[in-house]
């Protein structure tokens, strides 16, 4: 199996990077600068015609998705536990939190950092109102299912859900109420996640400072 | 295996109470009457906290999110064929169709439908513009997809994300640009899929009328 993942450093495909090393599978990392505009490269575009990140490419096929890429590698790689097995009473509710955080946390993010440039910026304050408000209904959610005494979204067992998660939750630090600050239970499984040394090794490599453990 | 569906008629319970048709496997169908407010009621927010449709209670245990629903259904069921199997080249395909459907699509119609109540109402008609933006996007990505030969989404074959798509495509009829308007492939698709005898059932069952073959 052979991978190759465009990335840009915090971005979407954070998670996939930290999947690939929680893992410690093999895969060549390349950069894609979006400050330089490289996502608008053609050579770039025949590979991700969106001009997103991230693109991994699988054997030899470019795939898309953060979500899609995290449940294909979970299931290309079942001995690294990253998710459920089938059949398993944790599959269903694993499958939920994914679909959960694709389709409601990940989209509000979308909406608050892009509202502006994917639609009228006229009418950006009114789209970034609303997702604030369904990100931080996100972030309680969260924080009432670790005060329901969970160690991890699905299973009790660290999963791809939780590496999505936490790459959402870096992502409202410096939103008006980011994820650390008012919900403890969250906060807590924040740092615990932060605390392993492939999100720490994450982070070296992809030469990011702020939102480690180290930097509070 | 058992499983009871919560539904209400033409709503996101859709594709997964097709799926269930379309695979023959035996269920229990129960109507929460929307306009009537019982998504509201105690006994049911105690299945579904979100008080949303649809709930599937399977083997006792309910679980939510259409787009989860069908991808658990689909490893339930691996011989229905409702989706590629794990390893194949078409496996990835079709989780970023899934996933792109579940983050995209979706939430834009749940922005076209529910501006004013999710958020503030004075802020909805900018909420729906941005809405109608990428639901016409997505529309013409489809489209652009069928032009290229595919006969589905994922795999020229049916899978769950033709079911999920074209319930999504159901529910742009009546907005500014309806999906069967000016994408000929899509509209091509969308007859092809509303064809199908389980299609034909579930409209009969959920009592709807619009947006049949038969009802042009």
């Amino acid at each position: 199996m052979s991978y190759v993942l465009y990335y840009s450093p915090g971005a979407a495909s954070m998670p996939v990077h930290w999947m690939l090393l929680e893992m410690g599978v093999p895969f060549e990392a390349r950069l894609v600068d979006i400050d330089a505009g490289q996502q608008h490269d053609p050579e770039y575009l025949r590979l991700n015609p969106a001009g997103r990140v991230p693109t991994l490419v699988v054997d030899g096929v470019p795939r898309h998705e953060s979500a899609a890429l995290l449940m294909l590698l979970a299931e290309r790689h079942a001995d690294a536990g990253l998710a459920p097995a089938p059949g398993t009473p944790a599959r269903g509710e694993w499958l939920e939190w994914m679909i959960y955080l694709a389709n409601t946390l990940l989209p509000a993010m979308r909406d608050w950092f892009y509202a502006a440039s994917d639609g009228d910026p006229a009418g950006a304050d009114a789209v970034r109102a609303l997702a604030q408000r369904r990100i931080e209904a996100a972030c309680a959610r969260l924080d009432a299912h670790f005060a329901g005494g969970h160690a991890y979204l699905a299973g009790d067992k660290l999963s791809t859900a939780d590496l999505l998660a936490l790459v959402l939750m870096r992502w409202t630090r410096n939103m008006p109420h980011p994820a650390t600050v008012g919900w403890p239970h969250l906060a807590a499984y924040i740092r615990k996640l932060r605390a392993r040394p492939a999100f720490i090794e994450l982070n070296e490599r992809e030469k990011l400072t702020e939102w480690r453990n180290d930097a509070q």
